[in-house]
């Protein structure tokens, strides 16, 4: 491997993603999607075996493929070659001592979401990221969209006007029935509290939206009215989520998660009303964005297309109406990571940009515990 | 007129709706389209001479064109050849006396909606309706379209299995600005609190999106959670509301009706999500109804296209792929009343089959005043 | 009746459209919808006890129930209240001799297309008019939908630029298979070459198809080169047509009609495109005209909505989002056709306006024509 | 590089793809993508320090960075590390000398299309395939939609019925301006008869529309009738293409491509109507496939989602409802490529499988020949 390459390429370690697993994947093909990163280590499974087997499918040098990620930082840390960057892709409940881990060996963190299982895990996490002066990237993929970024931009430069209705929704149906016994290993950590946190679909796809919501309009959720319903006899955390949200400014919105809608494979959408000017996205037609100047006709953005804000202009891999997706959207905080890593090692100071970081992620979990609290209550208006 | 037109088409009469009203146009088209009714008196105006130049523009008899709908039920229930049924489509306020007027005289009623300002009127109205033993049919408009019938046929064949969730919303953005003094007649009445009742949107569009909700599904909510907001400075109505919805049995819903969304003209959609499948409808393509059955691709059903409810298939005046709109969902209302009005006739009890009447009617009002309730408590849970 | 509606409402006839036809009851709900229009008199079928059986159904007067259209024309004529126009609602092969009949007896004629069987007649039918000097109004249904209204007067107001491509596409599916025996009434003479003409889907749809790419663009066609082709076994006529098509002053375009295409149910869809930007429409959702300016987002233009040329924003019974459909283009046709017919009667000179008249049917003719000859000689660009 | 690196991943080089090229970059990120490619080698410019520059930028070695694609060829094939495939993404004109070097030293060639610029060129080159051994691979990207998968294997497996009508059209607005003198290099080349051949919009994308409709449907086209058009003034080569055409078996097509349809970015679409169903997929929504079986309301197949076939359920990286796009079917082919290479690296005798290869090409040149053929005569019918 040539110099040039290791000074180009971040080095990149990951813990989870081993056989089996799903999401490990995709960081994989977003990390090497714009060949920002190189994968040289990786405690992929707290199983020896099953780590190192995983190891050698990716393969890492077996003397890199650890079981032990607590290990893996101290001796990636002690590296000359050692590892920038470590991607987060275990269940929920490790990512809060893994990251720990690499912040204090001063190694970057990539981080799958929900950060933490709880709001106090998640504050403590915060603070270790503050100490560290290492950069936290929380991976809210639908952040990495272009026409997201465009969505941000405009509401940013006043577009819309005054922010006054908020609409995120997040239907999904692959919870519709009982996860058997023989179910995929993530559906069942997934309706697990234990692994999961106490969230179901609030945490797994709740937060999504939550996030999606703020990062667009910039708002933040200052009260919540949350009604939580397990619909699948048995099931033991949430599979739907009906929300109503007071933000900061006065703006109102309402908020819908649920794993139970049938026909729905993973359908999130926004859509933002200003005193001005509206604006609508789909995820399932990611690379448009509706906006609806009032009093005027709608107007299709396309990625790619004419009327752009010139950052978003700069983004995307091939030209408009050639379809990028879930990955590419995945790939974009991945090299957005890449240049904010880039930018540190040149002695900036340690700033995500425009990624979700830290912050995103107590924030998130404010609202899981809000809702929780909310809904516990018989569905009461909670603050965050 | 000879004896058979007579017979054949329902002799009608309309109260409001007299030069630049809007509502009423649309009622006398709806009337027309199916060749069931025969426009043959008016109260048009209040004012007398607006009144009688209304009539004479529409070809009244002058001397069945009267100003005041007192005299007309009196006048019209003493001809031989008077009035079998009357249109109201007034504002608000007035719908409960002129339908007590009429139902006095023994004239059925075809009310626009909503039927009264306040619970206690819409109660009142339906001791009136029941000791007439005339007929009350509220125009709920969206219970007319073919598909909305298919929608709550399959609910009710048990096509969706038992319902879990019903997300219903109802946004336009006609009322995204204030209404200027030299603003259209309906949109002054419509955000004045005297005429139009306490309630803007929530009564103007939520009724609408609430009894299709429950039309379709066959269920009535137990339990609202409101945020009624006015956005627009100065407004003395809501113009955007909020909802969560517990409905009878333990499905969960929410309702979404804005006057303030830039982009949306009158997009009314209807969600239902069942432990078997989904339905989807949207205004926007009234024809079209999306069923997805758990675990199967989604299958497109169309007015007039394969896979409907008999009942269904017979709706419809042109093939499939002939849009039918927002005026034939209108007729198809008025065409049910004729029928229904006709077997009255024939000496059947008085009965608007599926058509909404005044206990709708009342059951709006309740949803209407437990919205006030809830949102004036600071968005509280209230019992319907 | 009175005086009043006498001279607001247009006397109108009929002749075919008796029971189990389909297309009459179209045009008599087009007609009445708008209220412009009284049916007083009627040829419903020429078997004189189902003409007396219709017109009773329809609340015809028995005197002017007619069986035989030749002997309706002269009495009619004769009468001081006698009819207006005729609406001409038999199949193709009754259009010539009727419209001749009416047009002698200077009743001005509303007829179905395609006009005639063959170019001859047409040619015949259109020195009738000339001599007669009353209206002809050739229904094609599609010119009055307000948003095709709205691209003609786009493309000649130059919005476009010069144009250089014109794709239309007309697919239905419901001659997939044979037609059995018990086929219904209109569908045995539609395939029947004697009562329909030569061609099939060609005279059927495919005339409308381009009759619908002129109305929009101003410009016809000079050349084309068809294939016809009968996909199903038996069929003598064509059910599927592809088309180039060369238009004056060197537009390009192709034009698909097929009744033989699963899934279409009438998707009659035009695209035009000029050296400054493109329209596309779509009978799946009529409300809605697609604009896009080269070099711009598209934007979508809505019946009711902003951005609309004066003439078409007063077009429209109800407000935007509500939608219209087939049954209000339809409409719209007779409504113009009222306005023609009483301007003429108040001595302005013969003139359909806007609508389609005996020329655009001999053109249809002359289309028809050369794409039979074309198809014939094996696919050869012939000239119309 | 570990040695389990190298038997796993394909060694690739790269021809063409230097600074400033856009097609280069999209098949290494395709081939990047899977991990089943490592790029060690190319002659990315024949400009020798462009070349160098480009492949330090990529991180190759500069010892296997080329400016010469001969001397690449053979010192690759004398390299015991040497690449086992190459990718060829010169401008056409280089497309045949370029695969002839590399299929001569028995290197597996990955070709962007068009093949080559003329129909003789393209049947030397197959020969040159035949002897060398070697796998030839031609980058038509849309078969490598997992929906294009689908209905490929739908229409195999006769759910449509014999195929009757084949639809496909691929518009673009991006040449509806002359390209300016300081146009992208892209641009330039493709506008030039020498370097693209004398096809412009036909060897650009019409060639991508007629392969997808063979590669769906299974059947070649046996005679076409081509209308090529130069819209805009000063251009050498086509910018608009429409054609009928005749399929073996009897089925009848049209094919449109355009580079001059404002509003279109890159809309590919293929319907295809068999005696008992339809299917229809456009590039704008392409994890979709409407399948329309006759009779029965239309389905809505998704990648990954119910109702696929086995070895299309099998593609795909990331669940249902997670968009994969343009850059993800690419990697398909590359994956599939990959798959070919390994299995005739163990012995198997050379196949393609499903992918696009030589033959493929030689019929898309056989295609242009005709499409330009027929066009020069005045639009007559061309046997392929």
């Amino acid at each position: 491997m040539s110099e040039q390459i290791t000074d180009r390429r971040i080095r990149l370690g990951m813990v989870g993603g081993g056989e089996g697993a799903f999401i490990g994947g995709v960081h994989r093909i977003a990390a090497r999607l714009d060949d920002r990163y190189q994968l040289v280590a990786g405690a992929l499974s707290s199983d020896p075996e099953r780590a190192r087997r995983s190891g050698a499918a990716l393969g890492l040098d077996p003397a890199r493929s650890y079981s032990d990620f607590v290990e893996m930082a101290r001796a990636e840390a002690a590296r000359p070659d050692g590892i920038q960057a470590v991607s987060i892709v275990t269940p929920n409940h490790l990512h809060a001592p893994v990251a720990t881990a690499f912040l204090q060996a001063g190694i970057h963190v990539i981080c799958d979401k929900p950060i933490t299982r709880t709001l106090a895990e998640a504050e403590a996490l915060a603070e270790q990221v503050a100490q560290s002066g290492a950069l936290f990237v929380l991976t809210h993929t639908y952040t990495g969209y272009a026409m997201i970024r465009q969505a941000r931009a405009m509401v940013a430069a006043g577009a819309l006007g005054p922010i006054r209705v908020v609409q995120v929704e997040y239907p999904q149906d692959w919870l519709t029935e009982p996860v058997s016994e023989d179910g995929t290993k993530q559906a069942l950590w997934r309706v697990d509290p234990e692994r999961a946190g106490a969230a179901g679909a609030l945490g797994d796809i709740g937060t999504h939206a939550m996030n999606l919501a703020s990062f667009v309009t910039g708002l933040e959720a200052r009260e919540i009215c949350a009604e939580l319903t397990r619909f699948v006899p048995g099931r033991q955390v949430d599979d739907d989520v009906q929300m109503m949200i007071r933000y900061d400014g006065g703006a109102k919105g309402m908020l819908w998660a649920s794993q139970v809608a049938p026909g729905n494979e993973n359908a999130l959408k926004l859509r933002v009303y200003g005193a001005q000017g509206g604006l609508e996205w789909a995820h399932t037609a990611p690379d448009t964005l509706r906006h609806t100047p009032f009093g005027e006709p709608p107007r299709l953005l396309s990625r790619g297309g004419p009327g752009l804000a010139p950052e978003v202009a700069a983004l995307g891999r091939v030209p408009a109406g050639h379809p990028e997706g879930f990955l590419e959207a995945f790939a974009t905080l991945y090299s957005d990571a890449a240049d904010a890593i880039l930018a540190h090692a040149s002695g900036a100071p340690a700033s995500e940009g425009s990624l979700p970081g830290v912050a995103d992620g107590v924030q998130g979990m404010r609202f899981v515990e809000a809702a929780l609290r909310s809904s516990d209550a018989g569905g009461i208006w909670c603050a965050l």
